[in-house]
């Protein structure tokens, strides 16, 4: 299990580093610093999520994902199992990570250059929120899957601990701001809150986004009202 | 020459029917539509601009770029040829259009997921200021360019009239900021101001930017200080 144990986040080591340099000098804490928890941010690359169902019409019968890397959000990973998405006009993206461990309803997230390059025009939206959204079909090595509906670009949000939502001062479906500095900095606005007690802090922005801002390990990240 | 008449600006358009309708009301115009021009945002997808000699290289002696579309600064155009540009480890970008009129530099402007595609780390710029970027191979249909050194990602930035300036408050190598609205709008923060009596009031953000805020013809667009 040792080789899947995650390396810590850097925003995660640095906020402990911060919180103990304060301290040891006898200052306040910083607001930012003060926080129950540091503030993760991660680019979601392309990736898919599917039923136990989906996955055996693609990878054969019995199959079940295997472990490629254990994401920050506990119990999540990301698997060794990718599939090729066909969309229209015979355009397709191979490799597109499967997200574990198994749901309920398949669905596929999409950045909108992802979208633009297959011709395909996708609703932003919430993630489970999948009514109406276009279909696609999937490709495995067992056989292929024919999504009627549910490939999406997820609305950018952030997974928040109760704790966290209390110390922002925000509720679940709220919205925020993501303030991501550097040379090209942006503020992302209409970032949704969502507020679960199995939620670790982290936004999840997509990769157009990421790019926009070039965000590196050391970009400074501030969320707010 | 009427094949070459742009089509105006959706923006333009709107610029003046909000002026025209304030006038016939009578009343104040609201500070937005008081600007001495629209604002129009623009997307600039990957491009280059080139010398004559590489353009005499590319596609052989005595060569010169063809329109195939007036752009929104006056004289500029993209031009009917492109070039396959081939980066390291073996990746290329087709079709990558040419701009004219030719300049006395070359200039490859790329987006960051072009540049991630390639396998190549370029630094953000502003036009002209390509030294010590990273060089290419350009193919033609007569031959290939070297380039050198000249591959950056463009600094986001405004063109603008002195009048335009005067009425922001901002002066050249200011920095302003842009909000782009809608379901997934954001602030762009560090826009460059570049102003010259030649310039129309037009900011140029790359895909990225666009695909981020999934921009619009009519998304709503604020530019301040």
């Amino acid at each position: 299990m040792v080789a899947n144990t995650p390396t810590p986040s850097r925003a995660v080591v640095e906020h402990l580093v911060r919180q103990a340099v304060y301290q040891r000098m006898g200052k306040p804490l910083p607001t930012a610093a003060s926080a129950p928890n540091p503030l993760v941010v991660n680019v979601r690359s392309r990736h898919c999520h599917l039923t136990p169902d989906a996955v055996e019409q693609l990878f054969g019968k019995g199959h079940r994902l295997t472990v490629r890397q254990w994401l920050y959000q506990e119990g999540q990973f990301a698997a060794e199992e990718t599939v090729t998405l066909a969309g229209p006009r015979n355009r397709a993206i191979s490799n597109l990570r499967i997200l574990g461990p198994c749901r309920n309803l398949n669905q596929v997230e999409l950045a909108g250059a992802d979208a633009i390059a297959l011709g395909l025009e996708i609703p932003l939206r919430r993630s489970g929120n999948t009514q109406g959204a276009p279909g696609c079909r999937l490709l495995g090595p067992a056989g292929f899957f024919e999504l009627a509906e549910g490939v999406i670009r997820a609305e950018r949000h952030a997974h928040m601990h109760p704790k966290d939502a209390e110390f922002y001062g925000v509720k679940a479906g709220d919205f925020m701001k993501l303030r991501l500095g550097g040379e090209c900095g942006l503020v992302l606005e209409r970032l949704l809150c969502r507020v679960d007690p199995a939620f670790k802090l982290e936004i999840h922005i997509d990769t157009d986004e990421g790019n926009a801002c070039n965000l590196q390990p050391d970009t400074p990240c501030e969320l707010f009202k």
